[in-house]
This record gives C-alpha cells, sequence and structure tokens, in this order.
C-alpha cells in the first residue's frame, strides 16, 4: 500500500518552480474554508489588491486564475482572441511558440514575428509586421523568456502596438517580482504570470490583469469565449469588488492562502527591493560563473536577473552536471529546450531563492563537479569573485523577507 | 499593510470544499520540489495508481488536471467533442446546464433531456432522445447532481448510451468517494472529480479517468482541441507511466502532495469502507433531522448519503439560519441554486467530514437555531434519533481514518 510522499529539501535554482518561503508552506496549510464564507472574501479583496501593488496597476481586472500559468496565457487569448482575428505573436523561445498554439486554436491566424533563441523580441521587426498586416488586432510577447533568459522591451513594444490600434497582450511567467514591469504605465492591455516563479509561492495559479480597453473588447465579443473555465464574463462575477460574489468555479482556497503570503511578504519587503535584490545576486552570481570561465548566451543589455542561461563548456558532459547537483547537493538547474537542449544550463535565482547563500552553494557545487570531468579552472576563484560582487554593491538588498 | 492571512477553523458541512484531513494539510506544506524530479515522478505515478483504485479503472488515462473540477467537465467536452457534433446533455440540476454551455462552446449542439431539479435522470427519457438524434456521438450526465442531491443510475444510462453507439461522459464530482462508482465495469468513458468533496483534499484539482475508446476518438479528432491547456495529446506527454516525461505546464506541486495524501488515507480506510461510512452518517442525520420535522427533496432511492437536500420549513428564514449556523458554530451548510434557491439547505457530509460529532453538532446547532426563530420541536429528540440510528448500524463504520 502507498504511503505518505516525503519530498526532499532541494534547492530549487532551475527555471521554475523556485524554492518556496516557509511562510507560504504553513499558509497553504491553514484550515480549508469556504469559497464563498465572508472571511475568505475578505482575503480575497487583500489577494487583489496586492496583485495591483506586484503589477503596478488600477486595473479592477486582476485576479489570480485558479491554474497554473499556461492557462493564464490562455485566459489571455481566449478572451482577447475572435475566429477570423490576425494576431502578430512575437517568437524569440518557447513561450512564443506556445502563443501561436494559442492563436490557432481559437480560429485566429497567427502572424509571426521570429527572433533567435537569446535574442529580445526586435521593434523593428514588429513595426514592419504590423505594417504588413494592417488588419491585425492583437499583439502578444514573452517580456521575459523562461527558455533563454532574455528581456524584451515591454514599453516600447505595447508603445508599437497600440501605434498601430493592436492590444499588447505580455506574458509576465517569470517576469513578475523579478524585474520591472509597469502595467499601468507601459499600457499593457492584458499581462498574465505565474505564482511559482518570483513571486516565491508554490505552482498553480496565474495572477492576470486587463485593462478597460481590453474589458472592452471581450464585453464586444460576437463569439461566446470559447473556454467556460476561463471565460472572464463569469470568472469577474465571482472576483469583483465587495460582498457579491457569484459562484463560477470552487477556488482553489489552500493555494490563494499561500499566494497571499507570497504577497504581503512582497509588500513588506517592497517591489524595488525586490527587483534590487534579483539585480545584486544575479551580479555576483555572474562574476562567479565567469571566474570560473563559463558565460551566457543572452548579451548584457537584455539578460534576465533572475534566469542566467548558461553556455556549456565544449567537452563537459551537460545532463551528467545536473544530475551531480540533484543528487550530490540537492540543487535542481534547468536543462535547455529546443534549439538549446545540451547547449546551456538554465540558473534560476528567483524570489525566496535569489539570496548569497544560493549564490555560494552553487559556484561551490558547480565548480567541484566541472573539475571532476576535467574541467580546467582554479578552486575557489568564483566564491572570491560573487563576494566581491556582492561587497561592491554596497547599497543594494541581498537576501528577502524572512530570508 | 496586509498581514498573514488566518482563516476561522469551521466545519464544512456545505456542498463542498468539505473538511479536510490535517494530513493532508500537513502533506501540502512540505517542501516544494521540481516537476521533472525524479522523486517527483515517482510520487506521479503512486498518485496515478490510487486514482484508478478509487476509480475502479485500469484506464491508462487517469490523471489529476492541473485545476478545479470546471475544468474537469472542459476537458472532458474539449476533449471528445468536435464542432459540428450533436451530444445529448441530460440536465437535471445546475451542472447539467454547465454541461450544454460546455458543448456550444465546442461548436457543437447540445439536446437536451430535461428532469426536473431533485429527481434522477430518467433512462426513458435519454432512450427516447437518442432515438430522435441518431447522429449524436455523445452523451453526458451528472451522477451526484451537487445542486440538489440526486443521483442518477450511471450503470443504466451509459448502457443505454453504448447500444446508440455513444460515448458517455459521467459528472462524478461529487460522487467520487462517497458512493459507489465503477468506471471500467460500468463501461464509462470519460470521468471527471473534484478533490474537494468526498476525497477529503483541498479544492483546486480535478481528477479524469478516459477509456481506450475515449484515447481512440481523441486520436482521431480532425480538429485541434481547442483548449492547449487541456488537450490530452499533450497532456498525457507529461503523465505517461514511467521516467520519460515531456513538459507541458508546471504541475502544482504542493497540492498534488495533498491528493496523494488523501488518497493514501482512502486506501488505508478501504474504497467500500468510505462508502459505508457515508451512508451510516446519512442515516443518522436523516433520522435526526426527521425527528426534528424537516424533510427531504429527494426520494429515498435517489437520495445521496453525501449531500443532503432539506426543504426549508414554511415560515423559517433560510438565510438567517445559515448565518446563524455560520457566526455562532462556525458551521457552513449551503442554499439552494436556481430554482431551488430559497427553497433548500445543502447539508454535505463528505468525506473526512462524514463523522458522528458532525452529525451531532450540526442536529444541536440546527435545532437550536430553529428554536429561537419559532419554529415548533421537542429538544433532544433529533439528537437522540441519530444516536439510535447509529447504534443500530452495527457493522458500519462511522469515523474515517484518522479522524
Amino acid at each position: 500500500m502507498p504511503q505518505s510522499f516525503h519530498p526532499p529539501q532541494r534547492m530549487l535554482l532551475g527555471p521554475g518552480p523556485s524554492d518556496v518561503s516557509p511562510r507560504v508552506l504553513e499558509a497553504m496549510a491553514r484550515p480549508t474554508i469556504g469559497h464563498l464564507d465572508p472571511q475568505f472574501v475578505a482575503m480575497m479583496d487583500e489577494l487583489k489588491s496586492m496583485l495591483q501593488y506586484a503589477l503596478r496597476t488600477k486595473n479592477a481586472l486582476t485576479l489570480p486564475v485558479s491554474a497554473p500559468g499556461s492557462a493564464g496565457m490562455e485566459t489571455a487569448f481566449v478572451n482577447l482572441v475572435e475566429p477570423g482575428d490576425t494576431v502578430i505573436v512575437c517568437q524569440n523561445g518557447v513561450f512564443g511558440g506556445r502563443m501561436k498554439e494559442n492563436v490557432e486554436r481559437c480560429g485566429a491566424t497567427p502572424a509571426m514575428v521570429e527572433d533567435e533563441w537569446g535574442q529580445p523580441v526586435d521593434p523593428q521587426k514588429l513595426e514592419d509586421a504590423l505594417k504588413a498586416h494592417p488588419e491585425a488586432r492583437t499583439v502578444a510577447f514573452v517580456q521575459a523568456e523562461t527558455s533563454t533568459g532574455a528581456e524584451s522591451d515591454t514599453r516600447t513594444l505595447v508603445e508599437i502596438a497600440h501605434r498601430h490600434d493592436c492590444l499588447a497582450i505580455v506574458d509576465a511567467v517569470t517576469a513578475l517580482g523579478g524585474t520591472p514591469i509597469e502595467t499601468d504605465a507601459w499600457g499593457i492591455d492584458a499581462i498574465y504570470s505565474g505564482s511559482q516563479k518570483c513571486l516565491s509561492c508554490t505552482p498553480g495559479l496565474s495572477p492576470v490583469s486587463f485593462s478597460e480597453a481590453a474589458i472592452a473588447r471581450i464585453r464586444a465579443r460576437t463569439h461566446k469565449v470559447q473556454s467556460w473555465f476561463l471565460d472572464l464574463n463569469l470568472v469577474m462575477g465571482y472576483w469583483g469588488q465587495g460582498a457579491k460574489r457569484a459562484y463560477h468555479h470552487t477556488a482553489p482556497i489552500n493555494a490563494l492562502y499561500g499566494l497571499h503570503e507570497s504577497l504581503v511578504m512582497l509588500q513588506e519587503e517592497g517591489l524595488e527591493n525586490a527587483w534590487a535584490r534579483h539585480r545584486s545576486n544575479h551580479i555576483a552570481l555572474r562574476d562567479g560563473l565567469e571566474a570560473m570561465g563559463l558565460s551566457f548566451i543572452v548579451a548584457t543589455d537584455y539578460r534576465l536577473p533572475q534566469l542566467n542561461a548558461v553556455r556549456v563548456p565544449a567537452g563537459v558532459d551537460e545532463a551528467a552536471v545536473r544530475a551531480a547537483l540533484l543528487t550530490d547537493y540537492s540543487i535542481e538547474i534547468g536543462a535547455g529546450l529546443g534549439p538549446l537542449a545540451g547547449q546551456i544550463w538554465r540558473i534560476g535565482l528567483m524570489g525566496y531563492a535569489s539570496n548569497p547563500r544560493n549564490v555560494y552553494v552553487l559556484l561551490g557545487a558547480l565548480e567541484s563537479i566541472l573539475a571532476a570531468q576535467g574541467y580546467k579552472l582554479t578552486r575557489g576563484d568564483a566564491l572570491a569573485a560573487a563576494q566581491a560582487a556582492h561587497a561592491a554593491q554596497t547599497d543594494a538588498p541581498k537576501a528577502a523577507v524572512n530570508d
């Protein structure tokens, strides 16, 4: 007969899920209450206003979808896209490809703007695509490509989309909490994220937010939203402000406790401090890795602090390195996907996991494993470089709240 | 600044979510690990085989969808229904209506078999509808209508569907774990449930299972499944047996720990014992309520043990009774929906919450509140009747594992 499952204690330094704060885990274990309980409804209002804080928005339609980030993506597409539409999809990694799939399944036509994996989306190519497709009503792109560690310039891309009378859908799954996002100031029309990256919560929820222009489009639809579960016309009835809630589906109560707690922690730390912390630990990691002779696939200007895509050196067995990290150190890092499979490691320093302790442990473990594989390096240089980087950033926060 | 949320300790005796075992809550607070971690993959295999146990099936395609029961319903429809199909939908409550919505959003035509709320689905009406719609390929109905507490005869309805060359989709959200379901023996083609009812887990996951005939239909589809997130062709790649897993979406790791633990508890208790326990506590509750002069809207033969729809007596303010239960006793029961709004209370004794303690507390609280409203009854009769009913069922299990 199966027994209770006791997972190992990992350090999650891959592309996500990332380490979850014990405060969040403890919150999830609190007693379940009903999804229409007045106390739960009050918690929902707090959760919504904390999501608005994290996303820098006043959008009334801001809520966590009751499913992982992929469902958040689908929420954006099935609500904003109608059959026959043309949607400009910018692809520079895995998740742009998934957007294309979403567009097609909505009965719409994707017009692709392709950039190399590891590059940001090229604004000029978007401009050209919009000129070539004056019928397009929507532009979609990923701010922080989890598959490559490259960041695109959301502000510029949204501005171009608007100039061509398009709404802009932005994937912020890996971005939110780790790198600046200004939903309102940049005019983003639809944004979705995930709970399990820089928010330090468990996977399973997808914060989303929609502008007034997006809501107007949803209300003006001529076809019903193809998903009942993700139809925002219905979801809004439950997540609307105040005490009057219409039952739609049973909310994932305890998961929402966890997200609430993670957002309380984000407010305690301060959003700008969280961004600065991700940056400072990234710089320490970068200096350590470069001291080992390793390099990044993304140019400095577009490099995400929370997701480091590192080139696997010639002669090194990348899978063996990941296996040794997991087996000998209980550290998880990620492999490359698609054209980058076998070429890179993806090292995440996301949310609660972005701290000096993890930087030093990872550098020490990676150095040992590479040395055992015969990769030539001087022991200790990486750690010294990371320490120096941390020391040089005198004003930058390094550890999260309660870390 | 928002503070951590500390929910009250409720007794959840409504239509769900129901009380969650402390073992499940504790499991959910264990450390998050990666969704491709070998130890997580091993847990997934166990989880799958325990779901097969709970659903009485050998179906290889048995897994928990990463979202609530409504998404489980949508998974069944978007994968099995194609545009232009006719689907016979049996409606005798809220959830048949939701099935109709799903069918329409798949671009198919629902042919409705209507029964009064509180009645089971009439097999003769299904037979007639199938004769009137020889083009139909699918039949869908709810085994345990959460909105009314009526149970339909799944075995007979599936047999009729098959005789007319249709696949049968069965909603088992409230049924699973509380009342017999024989997925294989009854030939069910697609079944979905929820984690938060008789499985004593938190809301947010939807166990589903599909027969070989259902898989054959999915593979033979001429249109892509309209939902990327719920496309079983893709989900199967992650939930397939063994170590080879293709990344689809990030699984809700900690929620799955909880479901795993709840299924371990179900195996420890034994599925038949769980059914018998739900039955024995239902009988005690029924005798207590009847001693108070209350009555059920569902006839004895079709009455679900886990969901008791009780008529609100004339002159009683039903909302005030629910409010007093919540405020004075921290007990949640449910209101009526649709045509039954204001007419009934829905009292759940589901999963971990189905025990003599809850029966006695609820009867005592309800009796006090009704007396305060001027409803005429003899104090203590209800408790005595429930005690007598429990005492008479000498062989029936009354409490769950670790209760």
